[in-house]
């Protein structure tokens, strides 16, 4: 086969066979096609377009390019959940205890990050003792006994994803739905899991950045799923602002743990209980998501999903004590306020400012070797819609370096806009999908 | 600047700056922009293409990478030919000698080949004694003395062309317009002449499959040329069969005298003609086109073109008895021919696999080191429109290696299409332009 002939007929928009794919995927991944022809068929693949057939036999190859987790050690129905990626987004922290203590099979493998705050792993790592490394027996035992259990990732996922992504990064040829779907998917799909229940962001702070884009998004990444005989279902909500009102290690930990005692705020506990119904449905333990969500919602008020973090906890060897006194994860001594320059209606928020006002403070890494400041982040007191007077506290950025607090409130400083009328506020959930 | 940038606006199908270009252009050349982003940009270009301004830019800054030919050293008005090649495209061992018999400075740089035979330097090396090596002074007292030099390139005319074609070759991004026209006029615009005329070729054996290609192609190469300064004429003509009879080193040569000598076939005689024509009137020594031809015309029925051959050959050391005697050039021993299967008329000729057949049988290069047979090469016997009865000679391949000979019948087998009713004939000058 030849590398000049599948470059110019993806070019030339014709759709590539699954040979050719698996001739590129599989020849990239071991050195033999160099980097500028991979470059050059990527930039033909953003500008032409991937069919649904040319899409999921990209997912498949990158996903058997790797470790492939067996679940079958461990018994009833596992459903994983996925988001895109936000601020705030601490959903994993309480839908897993949700839908666990509804009776799913939640067994999670989660990253670290090179974001706006740690990873999933890293911010459970603020609950001191926490181990986030267990054996894969150990691993099924929890998940058998408990229903939950949150590791890091050690198996090597899709390393052709990991390559082709690296090379996307630098050549412009990242935001592609199909691109984006497969990468996603391929190593979603590595997780074993029987469903799958998907979180699309769209807005200012997302990569997609409208519904309909999110959708078309969702739509690939479903159908991917299902090829791969899993079912799927999306939901398809809001980052035009932060989620909650918390960005950070520690603090969404606390946040989170607010949520499952039933205080935290209205956005995170709407968006969490609805995306752990879906998983409750598709696992199984319901017969329709209105029965699903019910339970959903009780197993938040009678305090089972706070018992099962604190199950979660106890197993992996965290200090149980921190759902009672948060005091015992890293703190910050620092904080700077970024206030209201004008009286007015907050009409708009840059996200991605706050994300990145939170990571210069110390987050997030900036580069891979970072060393988290776990007790850094943003307290946001004031969201779209809200009306504020000069002066008024915006947002908090807290840390214990001045510096980097002084490097997170640039971006902290440009991240309101304040108007005279109030405006339309965005609905958080804006669709539900399943396939 | 940053090229990540670079490449997202030009996928996005905006305009880039001189600047932006020049950073690309520049940071390719000095190895500080990688292979992997150039190749990424390239295909952005190829897809979304290149307004003139950019183009104008690209070729500005492709041929400033490189050394300029100062011709100022020669009197007169110095007028250049290019064409983008083709099959038995002997043209400017013609169009010289009549160019400069009618009173224009032709001061030729020309180069070897990596194609179906040598190229036009390869091809003077057949004449004995012919030294295409000449220093700066040489060739400019020659031109001065007798308005005509043919010399190798010697200069490093732009490198930076050099590493994107490079490129180019390798990642399906060549048959783009703007990319291709940048690429010839920054060389061209090197060798110094006031006016440069194209002869852009059309047809089965060409780059450009369509009229209306080649004429949009040669449109941006004038603009090209015009920005610079030059005065610009292109003729448009037909490549769909071999340009005359002869294909090869010293079979061209051959032809290209037995023009010289006005006995040469119809075809090469009229395009060369016409082409020596523009060359007159782009040089100023006739005030119309019409005049040009006339004057043309006369250089070759009078014998001065034959005798401005002949003092060039004296000139550069080559043994002018080649003029009356072919003999003292290499020739060949073996040869074998392509007959006609059945009855009928020359419907098309693959233009390609003609050109190919004489590549393999040693008249071109394979590769960069191989050493050409001058005396190989094919006799093309009938064209589009003859009529052949079975057992016919369509072609005879000649040469000195027989396993070359049989390499090459491979290729000539397949080269002439039968048919039964007499085809529509190609003309052979389908449309002059002027800038």
């Amino acid at each position: 086969m030849d590398m000049i002939e599948i470059i110019a007929k993806k070019r030339d928009g014709h759709e590539l066979t699954g040979e050719q794919i698996r001739y590129f995927v599989r020849g990239f991944t071991d050195g033999s096609i160099p980097d500028y022809q991979a470059s050059a068929l990527l930039m033909a693949i953003y500008l032409n377009g991937l069919t649904d057939e040319e899409t999921y036999c990209l997912s498949d190859e990158m996903l058997h390019s790797g470790e492939l987790m067996d679940l079958s050690g461990i018994e009833g129905q596992k459903v994983d959940k996925h988001s895109t990626g936000g601020v705030g987004d601490k959903i994993t922290l309480i839908t897993g205890p949700i839908a666990a203590a509804c009776g799913v099979k939640v067994a999670k493998m989660s990253g670290r990050g090179l974001a706006y705050t740690g990873g999933t792993i890293d911010k459970l790592e603020a609950i001191p003792g926490f181990r986030t490394s267990l054996t894969t027996e150990e691993f099924f035992k929890q998940v058998n006994e408990i229903g939950l259990a949150v590791v890091s990732q050690t198996l090597d996922v899709a390393p052709a994803d990991k390559k082709i992504y690296a090379l996307r990064d630098v050549t412009a040829t990242v935001g592609n739905r199909s691109l984006i779907a497969s990468s996603i998917m391929s190593k979603k799909l590595a997780s074993g899991a029987d469903a799958i229940v998907l979180d699309v962001k769209c807005g200012s702070g997302a990569l997609m950045k409208t519904e309909e884009e999110a959708a078309d998004l969702a739509e690939i990444m479903m159908k991917i799923g299902n090829h791969a005989g899993k079912r799927m279902t999306a939901v398809i909500s809001d980052m035009n602002q932060p989620l909650g009102n918390a960005v950070g290690n520690t603090l969404e930990v606390i946040e989170a743990i607010e949520v499952l005692r039933g205080r935290g705020p209205a956005d995170i506990t709407q968006l969490a209980t609805e995306l752990a119904a879906h998983m409750v449905h598709a696992g199984g333990v319901e017969p329709t998501i209105e029965s699903a969500r019910e339970r959903a919602r009780n197993a938040l008020a009678d305090g089972s999903a706070l018992e099962k973090m604190r199950e979660m906890i106890r197993y992996q060897g965290g200090d149980e004590r921190v759902l009672e006194d948060y005091s015992i994860m890293p703190g910050s001594t620092l904080s700077v306020d970024v206030v209201a320059p004008r009286e007015g209606y907050i009409v708009a928020i840059n996200t991605q400012a706050v994300g990145q006002a939170s990571q210069h403070a110390g987050a997030g890494r900036l580069s891979k070797t970072d060393v988290l400041d776990m007790g850094a982040g943003i307290h946001v007191h004031k969201k779209i819609g809200d009306h504020v007077s000069a002066g008024d506290v915006l947002m908090t950025i807290v840390g214990n370096d001045a510096a980097k607090l002084q490097a997170g409130l640039k971006y902290g400083l440009s991240a309101y806009v304040i108007g005279d009328a109030s405006p339309w506020s965005p609905s958080l959930i804006h669709r539900i999908m399943t396939k």
